[in-house]
């Protein structure tokens, strides 16, 4: 393979972390990546032989220095990805682009903190074509490490937007023909099966704050989902990663 | 409240520390339950009010102390319950019971290790009406505190079965006439819509590894869940607690 391929030429983003395995492996077969270097433990070196086509610099080492530069194993998978940011599409052109499609799904997340949820989600959203999450700035996680590594190579394919004003960014979606769907299983609410339109805005809040009001009003059908609440126990709400998957997976199937 | 409300009568279980807000009011919502004392930190001394009169012995600590004695605030919410497990169905007993309803669902796990995606497993059972979930003995972790915290109270009222030959189970199961789904991701099986039988057993593996050979090989059928696999980015499934909550959604819903 040429060496210019693994030239750094223009770096369009900020130099990123990336580890596990299925994070770092998606990483390396992004393209539009320019990578630095990848680390590795001695009892990965076969993986690192299948990656060695994607990277230049890959330094094997034994679990004791690894752990010591690179953190744990047992989140890290002895796995590490120095790379670069690669450049993303803003709100708007991502708009114009998911407009020309037939049926397109986004995601609007509020308050929702965990970056392992939202990883878990974004996996989701990868395998039931949803191309976006929005976010507020002010209530949810960076796309970090750890968020890249739950969502096991779904971040570089699912965009993933913080806005400053959610309320407004729904509300323009809104003029691009989305019908908003708020999720919410309080008692009120009717649960779906709905006739999901071609374009929908699907919106989670957070597990116990629910989504802000301000939102839920910009919202033009509150549902939930069916099911049976244990009110001994008060076990009323699921996961809100599974909440959204079985969200997305009934949009995917409408 | 009559004291004798409180007193240790017959000690039915072990010793069992949970922690976390919806795991611990669960259990002292638990009238099985004989506990034995409560921590909680000085800032969710409210929560202490309101959870008085289930257990006798509550101790309120700062942070400083709680942490020293019962570990970190962001695993435990400062709130730990030291409790006694309660006389819970064997397998047999369980099934019996089962085999009184119209529709009956439960679960198999097979080499499924992470407590959180069991957990999260769990409370996606507890509101889709799936009272049982069956591992084996040597390749499924212990209900242990991080479990139980993950399941966010349903570990009170989902039976958690640790059999030692899981095929030998699944068998005996089909006796009673549980129709078994195994689900595979892979390309060549067949995407749920299915109709379910009123009886079913969902079964999945590990997300690496998915089911064993043995444990397929007693499956009636080998399903998938309809999804777009992303072949450049090599994301081809989902997370094992996301798919479970859409199956179990789809069986409830059916």
């Amino acid at each position: 393979m040429p060496k210019k391929k693994f030239q750094k030429s223009r770096n369009t983003g900020k130099n990123q972390i990336i580890y596990g395995f299925h994070a770092v492996r998606a990483a390396l077969l992004n393209s539009k990546r320019v990578h630095d270097e990848l680390y590795i433990t001695e009892n990965n070196r076969k993986i690192a032989e299948n990656l060695k086509s994607k990277i230049q610099k890959i330094t094997i080492l034994d679990q004791k220095e690894f752990k010591k530069n690179h953190g744990e194993i047992k989140s890290t998978q002895g796995i590490v990805l120095r790379t670069n940011d690669f450049e993303r599409p803003n709100l708007q052109q991502f708009i114009k682009n998911e407009n020309s499609k037939n049926k397109s799904v986004l995601l609007v997340l509020d308050q929702i903190t965990d970056p392992q949820n939202i990883g878990s989600i974004m996996r989701s959203c990868a395998l039931f074509n949803c191309a976006g999450i929005i976010v507020a700035k002010d209530n949810a996680p960076d796309l970090t490490s750890s968020l890249y590594k739950a969502a096991s190579g779904a971040a570089e394919i699912v965009n993933y937007f913080k806005v400053t004003n959610l309320k407004r960014s729904i509300s323009e979606l809104k003029k691009h023909g989305y019908w908003v769907y708020g999720f919410d299983s309080s008692n009120d609410n009717k649960s779906i099966d709905v006739n999901f339109s071609k374009k929908a805005i699907l919106v989670f809040g957070s597990e116990g704050k629910g989504m802000r009001d301000l939102v839920k009003k910009e919202c033009d059908e509150i549902i939930k989902l069916k099911m049976q609440k244990n009110t001994d126990y008060m076990i009323d709400s699921l996961n809100v990663s599974n909440a959204a998957a079985i969200a997305l997976y009934e949009f995917f199937k409408s």
